[in-house]
């Protein structure tokens, strides 16, 4: 079991209707010497491939972004949520369902920030039904820029976005993936890695 | 001139409306080499107060604020703009105005992750009119933490915000004060410092 596996067993709570809080360390209170962990993780797992930028969607896949960047020392843009007055010219757009607020959001990023020279890693902080990493590999594609590989946080592995996103062939590095949960228990299992 | 200043000199862009794009390095794409230049700057500035505690604002506070924690080596929380059926409990929460989206936004703090032993260091990387400053200071308050300082990135000094937060005897401490800008020439002044 890896550090970040101990610590949702340690910290996280099981919620009916398959909800995994993990607020206190990671999306809502962030833990920065835990993302340390993550970065450096991430960085052994993608040690060998190129990377010129990390791609993220806000809001709470940024704090780990940013901490994952200083281990691949590169910049980090993230995909906004919505329009705003300050946000003009081309952008890359693409439609995105929120499982967690239950509304579809434009996401965009900015042409300016990626080109086709461009070698991407995607890092988010959870993965479900795969919505937002689906709109983000979209940006990436629009920019013909090489996606190098996406690292997630916490994957829930009964649902379906891994498995699409893998099935494509996509290199897909999640620190941790639950298997199944408990909201009367509060078990949780996750699947063997390496 | 410090270094952010610099930084604004070169890569912000001046538009009209009084609108700094600063979108290059600080709240779209992120230059988190600056972000650790600012991150050690605020603990040189805040070096005499205790902190146990970050508290930001997504979305692009928290870049900014993660990377600030490692200097203090505390955790960090940010507080969510609309209410996701995630967040449950006990919440402090604040209407907050936005400027650049033009809207009124519900802010909110879990309880969990705020109480009155805490000692709080705000950071930002925007201060105009300060109305989410003002909902962060309010959430602060109704913890009964102790409101240590505020660390901003880019203060819009001939706006409202800065000279309110002063006048009310909080702690304030922003890397780069523009006094004005001009759409036309592209010129930016900023307030002298130290």
């Amino acid at each position: 079991m890896n550090f970040l596996e101990k610590r949702i067993l340690k910290d996280g709570v099981v919620k009916e209707g398959n909800v995994l809080k993990v607020d206190s360390f990671l999306n809502h209170q962030m833990d920065v010497a835990l993302f340390r962990q993550m970065g450096e993780e991430w960085k052994r797992r993608f040690a060998d491939v190129p990377v010129t930028k990390i791609l993220t969607i806000e809001a709470s896949g940024i704090g780990i972004a940013c901490i994952a960047s200083e281990y691949f020392d590169v910049p980090v843009v993230f995909a906004k949520k919505s329009k705003s007055i300050n946000i003009e010219g081309d952008m890359y757009t693409a439609e995105v369902e929120s499982f967690t607020h239950r509304c579809i959001n434009q996401v965009m990023v900015s042409k300016k920030f990626l080109s086709k020279e461009d070698h991407i890693l995607i890092i988010d902080d959870f993965l479900a039904n795969g919505c937002a990493l689906q709109g983000l590999i979209s940006i990436v594609s629009q920019a013909h820029a090489t996606l190098e590989g996406i690292g997630i946080a916490v994957e829930k592995g009964f649902q379906v976005g891994g498995r699409t996103i893998r099935n494509l062939g996509y290199r897909l590095e999640s620190l941790a993936i639950v298997e199944g949960m408990d909201a009367e228990t509060g078990q949780i299992i996750f699947r063997e890695q390496e």
